[in-house]
């Protein structure tokens, strides 16, 4: 699934503070290198995610990093093709293109692959995209994404339980303070319908951008009948809260209008119905960056990143592209954006399943049995070669660790990484994860 | 790190009987997809062996799918440049390169993006690389990895650590019966010297193949001394237990091996008193397929894939091509080729933390509390829209979920998927995970 939009909010200041002169001249521009903790952190939230998805009984799958180019194009035929980058595969001499969305890699697996097994078919993933964005620079980027897919299913239940996954997902992860704004996009869509290719661009910007005094003079300027005219005027006023439906309701009344606002307001009472009234919003204008959704779309806002956390949709005439027709909804979450509202909203994700400490000492072998007893008890060892407590905190403190342990032959001396403070400890201690761990302000690991 | 040889082994059963004609046609060669269970085994497998080098103070870090051809041709230096899968990027016109090799992006991050944080520094990944293998018909392979790498440590602790970190990986996923097989670039590495570089590639391939008249045939016909016929004839003989070391300390008296040999033996009585001797082999013919190692190198072999499961080994000379120099050692293992060895050995890997059911019923609203409840528990809940129990059991089965539910108002009916047996449950059942989990077979989820 895509997200559309510029970021527009300021780098991560951690990821930010990472990255050196040298790190820009040696990788390619938006292809960035994810160090500890912050990579771990990701791990941490997409298998946090995966298990939510699970849960609802989805199936993760893999898809190659790269395809036929014209395997993913059929997925995405309206999309920029200066968004993906291409390029020659030297064994066939075909052009590849590196995915620049999932979606198309499930729609083409469901087809081809999965014809003999009984569906709906419930299939996550956790990979990473590279989009070129579009603006003056035409960098590419990496996003790291994780998503399900459900198909197989029409109608609102299958919008419900989508809908009501991507919220439950950014709860398990932590996140409360967020939105998940919904539109239909067959209403946008059948306005559009009226309006010929050539200005349909500017538009859509202008609706994405709720700019009615600009549509106003494009339709004016591109000789659109006034009714074309005043139904696009009023799409982007019709987003806010849910007494936007009501307003809608009254004010779009041709027939594929009110057909598309009484399923969205059916998935709206399904979702109330599941508890998630208080965060849902309304964005009629919405149209989203890929031409395959057909149906009930949403994007999950929230402080931070500047851009959506994720979204997704319906797009029922994806599947039939790659053989076989099927119904189909799913979203994307991007990972990056999700830990940034995270971070804005103060929730830390652990890096580590374990509490870690770092242990030096004379004897390699009083070292090594330490280690053995202590990762058996869930802690994370890390021995180092230096015996200087000061070395060790250094240490501890620069890689997140809870705390080090200078080990000699009847005390060790112990420091915490979270104060500086320092104690003797005797043996009975040292072997014991559950005193250490207390010492250090820890649960004990595992 | 790499791995050499091509794959002698079948391919696994299981992947070939899904991989259709369409799917042939639609991807790539050598870029599969991977399908239920197989994803979220491999999913878990990874996640066992990243668990395992956190217990051992390990920090993840993700590097970019693709780099600057130059970055990582540095770290590649006498890598076949057959072997690469390059591009233009249209962004920077710079050519670009698909990852073959993680290593050469750790030593990148090291020199460039670590420099003042202090040392050791252990870092691991899990990612995939492209390759494009050798032989008649050139294709590229996708290679699903994890590795760790230990920068900043030299010596016999250091390659200890690091051996013992693969064995204990691949016995915490479930795999007993493999073999670690040792070897000292440095000991063929000083032969090879003595060998002019025209000659050596097929010498190398000779010495792999440990055929010792091939290897004097080619000797004589390259006119080499007759004392470097005569330790490459040894060298190739140089292989199989322990006591080949002792073997190679009364037949290779030169400096250079005698050094190697000792540092092994060093390494080799550190693993024993780890309690890692009954696997341990020796193949001293051994150059590995990559130009960076140094030192003390391995290879994880087993039943199965026809290829090693992992290994890697020292270079110390690597990190210093990005800037920074510094000692290293470290290793990869093969996801598939474990996974492969685990169901040669009859070890299963769980797919999904959760026990999952299929449940459908006629009061979507029961339905869904139902669902609820049992997500609440840890047990995973599809919701599917046919209530035939012959459907949900066919479902059930296909997705391996351990069963299905079909509610009614006062009793469900229950099918289990791994005998088909059928059985009415009350309320009382239907809504306690334990009790529902006990009839299915299955430990409670979560």
């Amino acid at each position: 699934m895509k997200h559309k939009g510029p970021k527009q909010g300021p780098e991560a200041p951690s990821a930010r503070a990472k990255r050196t002169a040298a790190q820009h001249a040696l990788t390619p521009t938006g292809m960035g290198d994810l160090l500890p903790p912050q990579a771990a952190e990701r791990r941490t939230l997409a298998r946090t995610l995966l298990k939510t998805f699970d849960l609802y009984g989805y199936n993760l799958v893999t898809a190659p990093a790269f395809e036929h180019a014209d395997v993913i194009e059929r997925g995405l035929d309206t999309t920029d093709p200066r968004e993906l980058l291409r390029f020659v595969d030297p064994d066939s001499g075909e052009v590849a293109v590196l995915r620049p969305d999932i979606t198309p890699q499930i729609a083409r697996i469901v087809a081809s692959r999965l014809q003999d097994t009984p569906g709906p078919f419930r299939l996550c993933y956790d990979g990473r995209v590279i989009r070129r964005r579009r603006g003056r620079a035409r960098r590419h980027k990496q996003i790291a994404q994780v998503g399900v897919e459900l198909v197989g299913w029409s109608g609102i239940d299958a919008d419900t339980e989508v809908i009501t996954l991507a919220h439950q997902a950014c709860r398990e992860a932590g996140l409360n303070t967020f939105r998940i704004e919904l539109s239909h996009v067959s209403i946008a869509h059948s306005v559009l319908d009226d309006v010929s290719e050539a200005v349909r661009p500017p538009i859509v910007e202008a609706l994405a951008r709720k700019d009615v005094a600009l549509i106003g003079t494009l339709a004016r300027d591109a000789k659109l009948a006034a009714e074309t005219r005043k139904r696009l005027e009023t799409l982007a006023t019709l987003h806010g809260d849910l007494r936007v439906l009501d307003q809608a309701d009254r004010k779009l009344r041709f027939p594929r209008a009110q057909r598309a606002l009484k399923e969205l307001r059916g998935v709206i009472n399904a979702l109330c119905r599941n508890g998630i009234d208080g965060q849902l919003g309304i964005d009629l204008s919405e149209t989203r960056g890929s031409s395959y959704y057909t149906g009930v779309s949403f994007s999950i806002l929230s402080e931070g990143p500047g851009e959506p956390l994720g979204g997704g949709g319906r797009y029922d005439n994806l599947i039939g592209r790659y053989g076989q027709s099927a119904a189909a909804t799913g979203f994307a979450l991007d990972l990056e954006n999700l830990q940034w509202a995270l971070r804005q909203a103060g929730v830390a994700i652990a890096g580590s399943d374990a509490v870690r400490i770092a242990l030096a000492g004379p004897s390699r072998s009083a070292v090594e049995t330490l280690a053995t007893t202590l990762r058996a008890q869930g802690v994370g060892v890390a021995v180092i070669p230096s015996m200087h407590i000061d070395d060790a905190l250094a240490f501890a403190r620069s890689w997140s660790y809870a705390g080090a342990l200078i080990l000699g032959r009847d005390a060790a001396q112990a420091v915490r990484a979270r104060d500086g403070q320092q104690r003797a400890i005797g043996r009975s201690e040292w072997t014991d994860a559950t005193s250490l761990c207390a010492w250090l302000d820890e649960p004990v690991g595992g």
